[in-house]
């Protein structure tokens, strides 16, 4: 009954993350009675956005300002507090368009454009393979990044879509002027804490607004979602725009089982431990605690979306469907001689790539992807330093991370504002040179040269404390002097970064040669072999691209009991104890006189999201956004491998909620008005357009 | 190649944990031309002995002196530690036998007897199923047991042997009153630390000495291990007498299934961030760090084995034996007519035994086995509660631990004078309720009645801090005062475990009944076909029972390398890097001029051992103790499910390293002496012995 995509080419149900360019409107029409026209699709493509660090949102007013989760907005929080003013702990909110500040390192992304290039992308690997085939894929897609991006205000990604059975070319306007308006307090955003996540029924006022600016002034967007007062009713068709992570629907099963068997449990031995260094560090001092629940928040949250997946793939009989599903597509290549030539041997280069992964897996995870080096300051050195050497080399030819088409988001990373917190830098650091040792070994050679005769804690604490790279100034200059610069450079986290360099790029070459590429060619047969089989009428996995879902406001049966799709304000009050993380923020014990409590708070429906998603706006028909995605519940996390539409659940605050708390709990009068202003110019529109 | 149990009914190398009324002697004799004889196999039994809380060790002197692993007696050394004194640090050293101290918790069993009891048991079981079958065999397990176990100086176990195939009453001396001789520093006894755990080439002098006493005198025995002042040399046949704690290599498949897919990765879920928890928290004082090493290392310790179990299970040619081994079974059995109508039916009634503990795993691990509740004094409050409740019923009415014949170690854990850290329970309780939430869910009845409004770290603080558990008087009158005392308590840690034992009885109740019960009579049935079909001429699994193993001193081949046999002291002092976990102690560094430096320090051989080995001694032909068991290799860990003589090699001490350290090092007179003394008049007895 889960519906796993490719088994029969027929999408069951309200299942699919679909691109903008092929939505299925029929579909939704036969089973709902509306078709989202192209006008419509376009219109909702121009007012969702992307948050380039991970998650989804929308315009939601003509003057640049954007909804989108209080937790995709929290690194920038946290960023903008101090230990005098805490802004996660109080919530934070501009009253004049003066006091919205500048966050740190977000970026904004709206797609104005979407290209087919596959043919000029599968030309230049033609007859390669391995390292070369790498290459050249590598290489191509650079160059049309490049003649893509004509200004820093442009970005251009060509995204794989269907496991390289297409290439598109997304390109995107660009904001980096992202500044906060408004946000909660943590305590309601993430009420329930981690017992609740990916849970319902929840009572979470999961928002921020944040807005983006361009040559300093709020910028004018032609399209964006008003925001209705009411929410959706229950059984209502609704749509959600947004930026589904990644799923492995397509994946081949060789990949999958090395997932279940080594990736996702040692990534969760991992995130365990050190969640478990991060809740102790937090009962250090309040201050620790507030320098470290953005980092915590992340890690919990990984973990449950990682146990979601992996209790998935150890389930015997969602692993015999997924086993179905390839075997199928299997015997209908074989079936077919000319297929059979051209594809049928792609499974297995597929997993014989995966065991060559295997020998050199634990050596790229600690070197070259940052689990052995836990720490930003790392990060500022190697990006500096890879800065300095891939820049003069060819577009083409450099990391593909370091193309110029990238460039922008680099240089807002390693020009950060945020604040370094060096006993946390220090804790991370550690633990992640233990978990290299460990994993490595005490008599690797490699790890004998890192760590010398110093345990982790010294290594981390000399490179830390005697780095000077927490200060902006340093690292624009050593950006700006490139090479000479960095090469001049004697601090020891560059230093550090340099050292461990030529042995972090061998291993990387070696998985880009022996694995990646391989993979990418296998990948791009078995999609041909797919679209051969059952058609192109079905959707890519997800790319953490602009996606569109569709489905409705409903609740589901968890074993005996039926979970209602609503929940209202009177429910977070019930469930508020006073104690973290069920108390409920003084500002709503305050306001609860003045609140109309049978207010619907969170609601349920079946879209087929998944991580990334977060942000996205819940839009009607009508193209009103009425609600706010911010989780799944428990069986959405078996998303990642396939869409089972009787349990697998979206979860989103009901814009009736916004409106309530930003007017009585907030105050927030200005954004208010501008949100009603909004709606009420659209409405205006709307009585005269088609939909 | 893995030796798999059961396979072939034949016995691979140097395989098997052989009981001592069942030993290979003539196997031996084919392959070492030399055939252990029934004197000389009493004698091995007599003079090697369990430590009842997880180890082993040996007589080495006929005036009590037991050699053991320093690890066995971290716990101790711990124990008798201050702030002030630290012997983990400092070492211990009794010049004077007045300076011998009492452990706190230490009990030692010497083997005396061996009963087959198999008939009474299985008798009283005819006809039974279920939960009536667990309690009829609970029942006269203890019947037995309290028979045999005429004073608090002899204790009585009936062992479960070949999973039910035979049921023998173990009957042994027992040693409360334990003392402390001496234990060098923690840094010499654990060089490398966590990550030479597990791993050879190895520089550990991982040795205590304690005593056994008796009426405050030691006690003086009949039969002891000589110590040998020359270790053993490579190629040489020996063997060691040990209690390995534990295999599963004639467990049915779908237990292993459940192990691989829940039980593994959960334990190791859990430990890793409890492990993070503790190095949190070593970090913040050096108090901290003292009191906690213990069970940090113990924590460190678990994941390897786990870890390494979880490996082995998930390497699919490993699995596709242990399955072929139930398979062949499972065919010979359905290939005769009679044995199929006996046994044909055990293993898919094991498996759904395993189903039904499914849907209750979670509760009866949290609530029974004590993983909601980490800490010392709920141990007490729960062990002070149960003793008053089940002392007043029928022996073997009582839950099992609580029959007569435990008595005595529930009293001296009771009744312990080990030091107790509020900070650290705080910690470890908070932890663990935590869990208890997280697993449970934090709307689930029992968790909302256990936690009220209060989070995790209220109620383990007002719990720990609340509770004068801790005062060995309080326990000791509640202990006599039985129900009525206890009853009357108001300690918040006794009204803790007294609210929510009926939850936990209730689902151990269960589990007695629906799993439990029906898995150990399933368990009898496998055992009957495995006789019936292969034989009784092998081994039984593992059960923290005395056993003795033969090998030989041999490195083996890892990769492109050979690993040779021995380490020396030279090899210590060039692993020193002056940086725990590398850091020699002061000792060492001292007395290097003085020590013989090609002296073998430690060595691996080829007998097959597992957890609850360490401490055991390695003995010669001629019945001299050569080494001491401290480790096994990183292959060593996949002996839980076969044993592979390719790469599977124990670890140990060379006994040549003891003689140098406690005599050059240490100063260790009065031992070295008594140590030479032993030698000397066993080598006077031995000139006109048989062997």
């Amino acid at each position: 009954l889960v519906s796993i995509l490719g088994l029969s080419g027929v999408v069951h149900a309200d299942e699919g993350m679909w691109t903008f360019d092929n939505f299925p409107s029929a579909t939704v029409k036969q089973r709902y009675g509306f078709a989202p026209s192209p006008p419509w699709l376009e219109r909702m493509r121009l007012a969702s956005i992307r948050l380039a660090q991970g998650c989804s949102g929308s315009f939601v007013s003509p003057e640049g300002l954007v909804m989108t989760n209080h937790h995709c907005a929290h690194a920038c929080i946290e960023q903008l507090s101090t230990r005098e003013r805490d802004f996660v702990a109080t919530g934070f909110w501009a009253k004049t368009a003066a006091e919205e500040v500048k966050c740190p390192t977000l970026e904004v992304n709206q797609l104005i454009a979407i290209t087919d290039v596959s043919a000029r992308v599968t030309g230049a690997t033609q007859g390669l393979s391995g390292g070369q085939f790498y290459e050249a894929q590598k290489g191509a897609m650079a160059q049309i990044e490049k003649e893509c991006a004509t200004g820093e205000d442009v970005r251009c990604d060509v995204v794989t879509l269907y496991h390289g059975g297409r290439y598109d070319l997304y390109k995107y306007r660009r904001f980096q002027d992202v500044r906060l308006a408004f946000a909660p307090e943590f305590a309601i955003a993430f009420f329930g804490g981690d017992p609740d996540n990916f849970s319902f029924p929840r009572y979470d006022l999961d928002v921020s607004f944040l807005r983006v600016y361009q040559d300093g002034k709020p910028a004018r967007l032609g399209e964006y979602l008003p925001l209705s007062p009411k929410g959706p009713s229950a059984g209502e068709l609704v749509f959600v725009a947004g930026n589904p992570g990644g799923t492995s629907r397509l994946t081949p099963l060789s990949q999958l089982e090395e997932a279940r068997r080594s990736e996702l449990p040692n990534r969760l031995f991992y995130l365990s431990e050190l969640r478990g260094i991060l809740e102790q560090f937090q009962t250090e001092s309040a201050e620790r605690r507030r320098i470290s629940t953005a980092l915590l928040f992340s890690v919990e949250n990984s973990m449950k979306a990682l146990k979601g997946r992996r209790e998935a793939l150890e389930d015997p009989a969602f692993w015999a469907q997924l086993a179905r599903r390839e075997q199928t597509l299997r015997r209908a290549v074989d079936a077919d001689p000319e297929l059979k030539k051209a594809c049928g041997n792609a499974w297995d280069a597929y997993a014989q790539a995966v065991e060559r992964f295997r020998p050199m897996r634990d050596r790229y995870r600690m070197l070259e992807t940052g689990r052995g080096f836990l720490s930003e300051l790392f990060r500022f050195a190697r990006g500096l330093l890879r800065m300095a050497d891939e820049r003069p080399k060819a577009n083409e030819k450099r990391l593909r991370e370091y193309a110029d088409s990238n460039l922008p988001a680099l240089r807002q990373m390693l020009l950060s504002t945020a604040p370094l917190y060096p006993e946390l830098e220090i804790t991370s650091l550690t633990f992640s040179l233990t978990q290299l040792r460990r994993t490595l070994g005490a008599d690797d050679p490699f790890v004998r040269r890192v760590l010398g005769a110093r345990s982790p804690r010294e290594l981390a604490t000399a490179l830390v404390t005697g780095s000077q790279l927490r200060e902006v100034a340093l690292r624009r200059s050593l950006l700006e002097g490139g090479k000479a610069a960095v090469d001049a450079s004697a601090d020891p986290m560059i230093a550090f970064a340099r050292a461990i360099d030529p042995e972090a790029r061998e291993v990387r070459q070696r998985f880009e040669k022996e694995v990646e590429g391989p993979q990418r060619q296998a990948s791009e047969q078995v999609a041909k072999a797919q679209f051969k089989v059952y058609g192109t009428s079905t959707y890519p996995d997800a790319t953490f691209s602009p996606r569109l879902s569709f489905g409705t406001v409903k609740g589901w049966r968890e074993g005996d009991r039926d979970i209602a799709p609503f929940t209202t304000l009177a429910g977070a009050f019930e469930r508020h104890t006073g104690r973290d993380p069920f108390a409920l923020p003084a500002s709503w014990l305050k306001a609860k006189p003045k609140l109309e409590l049978s207010t619907p708070l969170d609601f349920v429906a079946t879209n087929d999201i998944i991580g990334g998603n977060s942000g996205s706006p819940v839009i009607d028909r009508h193209g009103q956004a009425v609600g706010l995605v911010f989780d799944g519940n428990i069986h959405s996390l078996a998303g990642d491998y396939g869409f089972d539409e009787r349990d697998n659940r979206m979860v989103a605050v009901d814009s009736a909620a916004l409106y309530e708390a930003l007017e009585k709990i907030y105050g927030a009068e200005r954004i208010v008005r501008e949100l009603e202003r909004g709606a009420a110019a659209a409405k205006a529109t709307s009585d005269h357009s088609p939909f």
